[in-house]
């Protein structure tokens, strides 16, 4: 690469150029950024990166990222208890959050079922999301929003989903979240208005 | 930023959004591609961040960053002992490197003369490149060139250097790479094949 440059400087270009969508060119100039900016804060930065599993835990409702056993949707009681919203990835709950169009709660699965990779409902957290639509104080939820991929495998699992919760109880309403995002594009990156006009417009399955 | 996730993430997301050319989105981006590869690897990475400064030295001949006390271009018995490529910043022979137009030796001057910014002649390494010049081992230079920014202070400091190198001998030739480069610019953005004409074409001062 820099054949030039010594080892420590090579290791971090080529750690950085890991990263989605960096290249050798922006990596370098990261690096070199990192090289003039204080020590302090490639310190700040270097522990930041060491310790980032350390404390995270997955809240025990929902799935996402938390600080400690429930994460700070899951513990806010101003939210919705009546709407459960569910998500492939904590990713997707950070770009509904922007929207501000949701104000209820949410249910991570971990991913999409997908024969071809071999994913079936026991790879993703089917069976974690029904005990919990089974439980007497989740009697609340009045109404499951699926916020899946417009993937073929995000459609195949709200179908599967449907399926599910429909034989739990029927009366929870099942809805989804408008087609409003372009088909075969991921939750997380549809822009803000898309994602919220897709929120307003969803249609009871 | 992400008001519903854990501090450690939100943390790194920031460290990241600083580097340049990094937003928000991208910054969270790469801290979840993070949170999904393994321990390993965010310990390798934390830890070259946080060892970056510790067994970087300067080379004590040209000043580009080096494992020891001379860099691997300094001690390189086949680059050509006669010429002498004056850069701006150690990135800048990055670039140059990369076009295989030049094979002799360099020296980073540290900035060039900004009168607007306070920097002046003894802020950067003008001092110690005439030192170097005026030694006896280096009687073998010929050629300087002069490969700094082709900006206002960039030219300023190529006719304050150009004055003082012919002051110490008029048997060394002064020249500047080519104006190929975009005026405005900075030698480590331009791209390889521009940089590499620039080289074949430079003039004698």
């Amino acid at each position: 690469m820099h054949s030039s440059l010594p080892k420590s400087i090579q290791d971090l270009v080529e750690y950085f150029s890991r990263l989605p969508g960096i290249g050798p060119k922006s990596a370098t100039r990261h690096v070199f950024y990192l090289l003039q900016s204080s020590r302090y804060f490639q310190e700040q930065f270097g522990t930041a990166l060491l310790r980032l599993s350390d404390n995270i835990q997955h809240c025990k409702y929902c799935f996402h990222f938390a600080d400690e056993d429930v994460c700070s949707i899951c513990s806010n009681p101003k939210r919705e208890q009546e709407k459960l919203c569910i998500v492939e990835t904590s990713v997707d709950i950070l770009a509904i959050e922007k929207t501000n169009a949701f104000r209820g709660r949410y249910f991570v699965l971990g991913g999409v079922l997908s024969p071809m990779n071999g994913i079936g409902p026991q790879d993703i957290r089917i069976s974690s999301l029904l005990q919990i639509l089974e439980k007497s104080e989740t009697e609340a939820i009045q109404e499951i929003i699926l916020a899946l991929p417009s993937t073929m495998e995000g459609e195949a699992t709200a179908h599967y989903l449907f399926q599910k919760i429909s034989n739990l109880s029927d009366n929870k309403k099942i809805s989804r979240i408008a087609r409003g995002i372009p088909l075969g594009s991921e939750i997380q990156y549809a822009d803000e208005n898309t994602l919220a006009r897709a929120f307003e417009g969803r249609q009871i399955f």
